[in-house]
């Protein structure tokens, strides 16, 4: 069940028997000369569209542009400030506590909004609780990554290997690719791409890692491979999901 | 050309030859028990993806939770707050200036949203001045609503006279039902319907207004309607968006 | 009845029987070199005082600076930031509804606030509801601009045609001019004059209107013209002030 | 020199030669049922111009509103919080550098706004530095409180001996009975008086000094002792001016 | 009693007969070639602690970094911003309030961090009435500065004269020295030192006072004067703590 | 070396050989009714001071007090916001680098400042691009965390096995046991201790945690257990740092 498709009578009467809800939260970023800018979100918003459909969850509108400061100095990267972005979940937060939900579970294609959502759902708890909301105390939040879900993880290792890589990796090229199939770019790419781990400034990004790969290899992604990590990673976290919703 | 099905390399292809990109603007927010609560990003969205066909302008990732504090009152509407989304729209424009664009077309859905992009604009151009970016005294941004334009306000009259209202209107709603068919709703709505345009707290939005309606009539929609909705203000804002790219 | 020269006793005994206040906002900004630079806060408060005067209603402290920022390439302007003057809204109507106030009617006289001032209410609506103020779904804030009345409009249209512009318009140095004859200036303005109406950033600003003027020929204001412009400000206003205060 | 009586070309002159600027500021709040609600902003205002006229100092719009939140639970008293003024006066000094000023004098009436404008001193030096102004480093900003110069002190002591209290002094209350006969008020007043000098929260206020007078007598004010302290104000202000405007 | 070597349990416990708690605050900046950069901190801190042994008052962890934005030319220097350090001690006091504390003790090493701290003093009270805590107006803010102690001013006067200064002062490099004897710094300072008590930007402190010193002579100092004064703070403050408490 | 027993003219020296500084962080908050409330200021600031020690590194003050909005429930916690701690982070680090440091290494006591403090060091690179200053694109921050060295894990688990949970465990009440005999608890804890990690709002911790145990057993911990930590993660941290400092 997709918000956007439906009405607030609608939404009301999902209440009654849910206060749960998918938001999906992707990036907007450079992902190498092969990789789609909006690689992220549209992994994201496929796993979540996937696990309202297994579920029967109410899937929120995916937000396109997470914390990605590190990507600016490529163009066509967009980011929000940690700051912003903290503000942006807890007026969504807020907004959907106050028409009765408590269960938020987040289903994100980046990596670098991990931190900063988790500092985004600690500031809400504590606002939540000054609005007094009489379901303040209730409310909880669950970030859940699609490409750390084990079973994708241990494809993209049998696949992939070390080339796997850290960003635009060839796993989340695939799942795009798997959507987007007229979207899939030929390019050449050189042979050698760093493959440290270190994330600092915008401008070091771009001096370590030139072409934007952080040891990947996203050739090496296929369409089909894109459509065994979409049904990974919805079986998992439809699992993850169900688990949260009934637990306490 | 979608951003999000793009690579950095073609973005900075694409700024070799032009500095300006659509940003399509929508809202999450309750419209009626017949419209949808994505009507605002749906019609910003597919309104920029039309214009950017027509004309071969980049079209950015949709926003789709604008300013409906308003609308807070019935479930389902997501809202930030106009301080969160000044920061939102300041941070996107500070990356993509930085990157070298200095020409926004916002094509908005939403009539809550305007006064605070018209806010963010003003703020975002002292900030980029204050970060002396060599390119900032030129970027321009600019506002176009899809139903404000002649012939769509027009086309609305003609079609629906009085009954077009101010909220969850039938010419927007006709836009959805031409892109989600699926997604039509069989409601009843109650005859009688409050024709002010008074807007203030939430509270009072919903006191005054007790299904969400303003004035308008939904039930005379038509997904035939829509798609003249959509083809006329795709043509409208195309010719808007060239004359903006060449204006100084 | 002026909020500055009352005291706390007697806005006690006029929240008995009104809870409207009015709120006049202005601007410091250049006027080209014949205008002054406190145009749009001396007319907002002038015509503040007159509505007050002629309809019994408390008139708080007069807004001398607003929202300005594309003037800031000329000397003597002052300007909030957007979200600066959206703080400063809040906190004020914040402590008059604590106090009991619920209906704010802001006299404006400067075009560059009105979005911002937007903006501002529906942020203010919300914070309201967030403090919970026992009369927070009653406050119902107003703009009205003295130079968008209706009587005003065709006055200047009769008076001065094309040459009213868009800034540093006749119609309001006339005004002032009224107000303070003393602070006449003799001035040679070039008989060129930019009559575009595109308010960008700052630098762009004083590129495209050299000498500050927008399209406008503010040598034709005459005291006795402001004296009208005052008067009709002054009734029409009040008559909106009173259908406000009376309104649901 | 009133700025909001000056146009942007004289402006531009006055900086050939001074880079001073004197700006008052006051606060909208109770002063007792006797004092007027707009005793700090009309102190502050006229000392500001009889400095500007004894000395040909620009003189920029009086701040109405500053921090007077303990003040709050007395109807009609409106307030800005700390970081709001902050951020007002950051705006004001950052407009106001840019355009070439660069010794900022504020002329103050209200012992409520010293902490907080200290405060906002250092946070707009840093700001300045930050933003790489050329002229950053030889700003400077003054506080001047009216009520603070030792003739005005000593006056007071002398009409008033323990009668002139902490607030709604008599002091304050003459000065504005000077410039506005009209509005004395004629108040019966408590005799006894809380003559503590506390400060803590707004609650706490009203239940420590009842009708809003710390430990004065309002009741000795006359008109010409009003004259007698603008006298002396102006005159000391005047001379601290002069003597911060060459110094280093 | 150390909040940091105490438990939950304890803490409770205490709350049952005292709702006071001490917060030390000091600087981390330049104190000239001889000062310590924990100076303000390490004078603090013994204070606080020094009064918390002689009256049972609970003593809080010590604020490390305080408002120093004007030494932050010379290396080693750390400050908050104005606005983040109200940020700060609000979030602090706002923890204790909920918790049960309503009476806060700053024990203050810095000058510089005054203002500031007034102006947070007057936020919090704000925002603690916003939050409708039962206890809100019952807080009480207060404070003390070790170094205005009118036994501690009169020993550094008796010592010292006029070569106590006004930054980096012997009186409170003694004070350092009794507690750091292996940190006393055997630096030779110049003969001259500028006796202005003037504060502005980092740039022009630095250009005014090379060395980092006002007007004093820390090389005068002793740590057996460091216990004189020492002593003298911690009797001294433990009254005025005791007054505070007793005190409504 | 640490900072707060240093001159500016030693920070100066020190900055001609190394660019690095370390800043211990801890937290002010509940650990159990035995294990003390500055147990994680405790531990980051001794791991530090040993890691100052053995690589004759700098050493910042340490920050008491982090996020732990999710303890407030506890009397005697104290936090910071996530946002409030973010704007902390970004001042020091830009006074530090403003002072030339480009290296900052975080020794970090508690797991709930972790999100918050890398949401901080991508706020602060991106602050720091925007201010323009020369070493920006060099800096780097590095979280370590002593509780997490593998040799102090693999002793925890050895010592303790299951028993060390999640918080208010043996090891950390060790640390402090070794650093701070005199403060010692000698508490009876239950036998059942929830062994759930869950952590949402303040409300839902204390209810899931009623002591503030989260699977732990302190009542095992020991001096000499303390020591052995201590010296385990001075020594890993040690090398953590060298590498950091030497690699780009």
């Amino acid at each position: 069940m997709l918000l956007h498709l439906s009405t607030w009578t609608e939404v009301e009467a999902y209440l009654k028997h849910s206060q749960a809800i998918i938001l999906p939260i992707g990036s907007t970023e450079q992902h190498s000369p092969m990789g789609l800018i909006g690689t992220d979100a549209i992994c994201a918003q496929e796993s979540a569209r996937g696990v309202g459909d297994a579920t029967g969850a109410l899937v929120g509108p995916t937000i396109h542009v997470g914390m990605a400061l590190h990507h600016c100095d490529f163009p066509g990267t967009i980011s929000l400030r940690p700051t912003t972005l903290i503000q942006v979940i807890k007026d969504y937060l807020t907004c959907l506590t106050t028409a009765g939900f408590t269960k938020f579970f987040f289903i994100n294609g980046h990596g670098g909004n991990i931190a900063t959502l988790k500092a985004a759902f600690a500031e809400t708890y504590g606002h939540l609780a000054d609005l007094r909301l009489p379901n303040a105390s209730l409310v909880k939040c669950r970030l859940a990554n699609w490409f750390t879900c084990s079973s994708v993880y241990q494809l993209a290792k049998d696949l992939y290997g070390d080339q796997e890589g850290d960003h635009a990796t060839p796993s989340e090229v695939a799942f795009t690719q798997y959507f987007y199939p007229e979207a899939i770019k030929e390019v050449h790419l050189s042979a050698e791409v760093c493959s440290e781990n270190k994330i600092y400034s915008a401008a070091d990004f771009r001096r370590r890692y030139p072409d934007g790969r952080m040891g990947s290899n996203p050739a090496l992604a296929k369409p089909e491979h894109g459509k065994q990590f979409y049904e990974l990673a919805v079986k998992e976290l439809s699992n993850y999901y169900l688990e949260f919703v009934a637990g306490e």
